[in-house]
């Protein structure tokens, strides 16, 4: 089986000069997949690899959605997007999936209304990996989301389980809620309702995860509200800057501190490889009939083939057909409920 | 003028060993501090310094909150528990500030009981100083509250600039609301209102913080709902962790690492101190009649002088007063609103 990823060239803070040469190199890695690079012509051509890989293509978009354009307007008037083309290919079957480092909003409203939503599931969620202890974990909802009801966050619990299961080849993988410890005031209405719903769902629930239990690695899918989720990501990656920065100020600091540096290049160096937010680059719409995967706005080459892989595996793995399995199978148990 | 500060010795992991020692570390290094240790008499005496210092008194109080106790049960069974007689002091006026590294919930509920609230507030909130690439920020509520309404999240900031501008000597600190960034949908209902208030409230209020702005330093004082102010707070020391726990690894990986370590120690120190969370502890809870600060429960010696010195510093700079008069300046103008 040949698994076809549509990318959207033109997305994200570099457009071609990242999105083709990961695309080059994602073919390169594997043998099993195909890419439509979509976009303006004359802007993807000059990063094509001469030779010319028959296992890539390109499709031509004559629009770009801007980083900071409003989604309505984005769906609404430009229907020759880069970012519209390749998840209609999605929708039209030609790819079997889609990577777009653009506009967030954009996106999630193009792939709304073009995929439309998988049956038994309102609403799309956001759903990244982050590091642990442990090894990594999936978070949903990042963002697409800001107000959820319990229903939601128990349909957020059922897609992320889906999801590990299928890449990472897991039978029940634990799901926790984010949720606060203080005493007596443990969370809010709306959390203490989808902790009942997860309870008896048939997930393998673990209950209530505070902020430190996901980098503890206390649950392999963390389900919160999209606010929330956002808020903790972005803090998360703002403290890691920080720290990051401090350290490196550290042994800039004189010659001395610089010569310390030099000799603690290699230990410094494993260190970053290992939390490198880059090799956990792209987020997928979960929730959609068709897959879409986010990349972050600023990818580079390599952080960007991390999303196209991620793209790739979900396609090969059945992710859609898992949670469609999964939520149907839901259905009595929330009815008799 | 002598501030004197109450300290609840039986609270946290450590008990008197921490506490009392910290209460010596305290009074040597401010002449103008008196301290009244609250506790078991007997397990607090073995602690005290021979010499006597007639600047730290004992107050025997018979009872102690669990950790883990409920807070409801704490505040009606235990009327002398070392936390309810600490800030019982300062409700007498015996003592100007009290500071407990006590169950969280139980100190809530009992100052909010024994203190009540400021004229025009209507719920405390926790505030804490975090550390930012610009020095430090303020941010609260921190898991008081799971639920605000858009009037807290406003009093909210008119406590915390009145907690700056008191202790920093500053005139108007910035505030921000924290808030999501995905377009069109930026922030829920409640934070959208609360953004406003802010705007008309005559506070320096800059707009919208992200969660990475947190650490960016983009505002002085950070205002958000208690459960995605804890969630966020608890990520990041989560984070924290786990990155110091991947450098330790990677330097004790072999010998020629920890030889490495060795070398790097130095710079190591350095970056550790700016970065010690050590040196922010002492939540403060905002918006009673009365100085409370909240220390970590881990709290060590070093840590726990610091929410001793955070605590005399607000009495001091009578923040207090700052809030009455800020909330009774507040009032005409929302009236009109």
């Amino acid at each position: 089986m040949t698994v076809t990823v549509a990318i959207d060239c033109m997305g994200g803070d570099f457009g071609p000069v990242v999105t083709v040469r990961a695309a080059h190199d994602f073919v390169q890695r594997h043998d099993d997949v195909r890419v439509i690079l979509v976009g303006l012509e004359e802007k993807i051509r000059p990063f094509l690899a001469n030779a010319g890989d028959n296992r890539i293509s390109v499709r031509h978009a004559s629009e770009v959605v801007a980083m900071d354009e409003g989604p309505a307007l984005a769906l609404r008037v430009k229907k020759d997007s880069s970012m519209r083309v390749a998840i209609n290919l999605v929708k039209l079957g030609e790819a079997d999936a889609c990577v777009s480092a653009g506009n967030t909003g954009a996106l999630m409203a193009i792939s709304r209304f073009v995929l439309k939503m998988l049956p038994g599931i309102d609403r799309p969620a956001i759903c990244a990996i982050l590091p642990t202890a442990k090894g990594h974990t999936h978070v949903l909802d990042l963002g697409a989301n800001v107000d959820c009801s319990p229903e939601h966050l128990l349909q957020f619990g059922i897609m992320g389980a889906s999801l590990v299961s299928a890449i990472e080849h897991k039978d029940r993988p634990t799901v926790g809620i984010l949720n606060i410890g203080a005493e007596d005031i443990k969370g809010n209405d709306v959390v203490k309702r989808a902790a009942e719903l997860l309870k008896e769902s048939g997930l393998n629930f673990v209950g209530n995860i505070e902020g430190d239990g996901i980098y503890k690695g206390e649950a392999e899918v963390v389900v919160c509200d999209g606010f929330v989720g956002n808020v903790a990501l972005k803090a998360s990656e703002g403290l890691a800057q920080m720290l990051a920065n401090f350290l490196r100020q550290e042994f800039r600091r004189n010659l001395l501190t610089k010569l310390v540096a030099l000799i603690a290049m290699p230990v410094l160096r494993n260190f970053k490889k290992h939390v490198d937010h880059r090799r956990y680059n792209g987020a997928t719409l979960l929730g959609l009939k068709g897959i879409v995967v986010k990349s972050h706005g600023s990818a580079d080459v390599f952080s960007f083939a991390n999303a196209l892989d991620r793209a790739a595996e979900e396609a090969r793995t059945g992710v859609l057909a898992r949670i469609t399995e999964r939520v149907a199978m839901q259905q009595p148990l929330q009815e008799s409920a």
